[in-house]
């Protein structure tokens, strides 16, 4: 069970720690992702050359790995940052965009998971689904799924991975294979803002490297999304003005608005 | 002639089926275009690596190939793309960013028109004069001519490519080289926000993805964008507001907007 | 010593002849500095391929490096693209993103520098610090220095190099090794949108294009920034709306506005 003093706690740890975030993430989402994190006082670093990759992770407070646009030397990069953090105990979030889309997306993914050893591994319900079922095929990077039917196969993943697993959708589950967490806030509008879900892996990122109880971390990050989502979505006319309220709300999110806003 | 019921049809197939529409576009423009594809209700897919290129197309409902960032590996990956949609029935846009601006992207361009017999060439005056003319020269990616000028290069260059070819200006011309098509919807704000064109680009990937008469898919791809511009221009004090609104104009437009503001 | 004249002239300038500025950036930054050029005036061109960088760089008006998302194959092309600039007497601006980071920023910095003679070195405290004693370690790519104690590396790093160094902070700093010019507006906030110092190097980029006075063009675009920054930041709500309207007051900042608002 979610303890409100806890989530408002890491969010202020969050702001006045300022961790370094490192992301390994896609070209479509970099600046979303790193404006959320700058908005909820992280310190975002986007690099991937195998020439720094490993030292840059090395220096981070987390690893966000996030295969949106990959690339076979990206995948290197990724690799390498990956294991160099699970050397040295940081904390890493892996996101498998459109796993199942094509093999090559379900073999890094699987490669990256046994490798890297993620301490969160967040998609949408049909990525999950794919990650947990080799054989499952998903449209493109969008969920055709409800997060309720990806509900078991997160249960196993997390159960044979040892890994976090974060379903977001309309209701997120976030579960360690047996406890399940519910975030019931956001908005179904966000599901229109191209990289919100990579945004939530970077949100992740940041609060996982204020706190090593990473079910809390994760849990408390997917409800500062669903609130800050939910708020946003309530003065937004369409997902051009969603994406920039969302960044505002997440800027000013405070103790008074999570308390009024979230759903127990 | 436009007919505004089969415009408004094409906009509701698009919400309804929801096509996926995969993107190997250039970093500038990868977070427009995914936005507004999810605006007007297709689901965006980006992806470029030679290790999921024709899967991925293979599976897609149309495919934007638009050179903006280009560079080898990248036209290698949309050589292979454009050539298995081409054999799969798979409708290709091909926007031709900056032709003209260096021999080399000349080149791509001659080759991608060749290989993948794009079903539509979407550029800017002084591309699709430099497309038909191999000694013309533009300057960077931005227009420097009028559309008017580039009719009868564009009449011309659909005539041997078998491409519809759409100008994008002030004034939009759509022509299989013989049928002329105009679009005086728009704002000249619009040159103003990088990577309109190629947002335009896309959502003709969208229209061409449930309308196989591509020159009037085509067409009212050019319609919406340009409805949805210039209506977001009214309330736009500037670029910055224009990028946003313009998305949230794209996610209401409806056959009341659009039959209040089309001009024919 | 700032004469606001030549500043008001050489913002009509830039919007008279609407320089190419090509710029090899990174991916976060890209969408925000090509809209900050358009908004200024300037027209912006993205390129980076080996097959095409020395052609796009000799037809350009100026160049702007900046490392944010460096990696092999793009340093190759940076020192192309410097080196052709350089033999035609085309002003280049290097942004030394995250300078002390990593021993491989470090090390291209040095080779970017020596090989390219930048017009004019941006970065914040920390990366100009680092570019002048490259023992100094940084944190990622956020400034833990206040300008002020970047001031005496600057003039060094100017002397040595002979380019002009512009410090960016809460104040700003322009320095070619001797005067020292300084620009008070901004806001704090700005330093919460990511890309915002590649935005400033963008900008001086438009403005070396059209005034080879360096040190004078420099300080000119750092006003503007600060300026633009200032009044945008009132009506802004967090780091969202902030980035928005940056871009819309650029589109419009005048003769008036600057005037009004500039703080010597």
């Amino acid at each position: 069970m979610i303890n409100i003093d806890y989530l408002v706690r890491d969010l202020s740890l969050v702001r006045e720690r300022s961790p370094l975030v490192h992301n390994i993430t896609n070209y479509v989402a970099m600046n979303n992702s790193a404006n959320a994190l700058l908005a909820v006082g992280a310190s975002p670093v986007m690099a991937h050359s195998l020439d720094e990759v490993a030292e840059m992770a090395g220096i981070a407070s987390s690893l966000v790995i996030n295969i949106g646009t990959l690339e076979a030397e990206w995948v290197k990069a990724m690799l390498i940052a990956g294991k160099t953090a699970l050397d040295k105990h940081i904390p890493v979030v892996f996101d498998p965009v459109g796993a199942g889309a094509t093999s090559y997306r379900s073999e890094v993914c699987t490669q990256i998971i046994e490798e890297c050893k993620p301490s969160v591994i967040r998609g949408n319900a049909s990525e999950i689904i794919a990650l947990f079922n080799a054989g499952a095929k998903t449209k493109g990077v969008d969920s055709t799924n409800t997060s309720e039917a990806a509900l078991h196969p997160a249960k196993a993943l997390a159960g044979e991975s040892g890994s976090i697993v974060v379903i977001s959708g309309e209701t997120d589950y976030i579960t360690d294979g047996s406890t399940v967490e519910i975030v019931r806030n956001g908005n179904p509008m966000m599901a229109k803002v191209t990289g919100m879900g990579c945004t939530a892996s970077a949100i992740v990122g940041a609060f996982i490297a204020v706190n090593p109880n990473f079910l809390e971390a994760a849990t408390h990050a997917m409800f500062i999304m669903g609130i800050a989502g939910e708020i946003a979505a309530r003065s937004s006319k369409g997902n051009g003005s969603l994406q920039i309220n969302f960044l505002d709300t997440l800027f000013n999110i405070d103790e008074e608005s999570i308390r009024k806003n979230i759903r127990l």
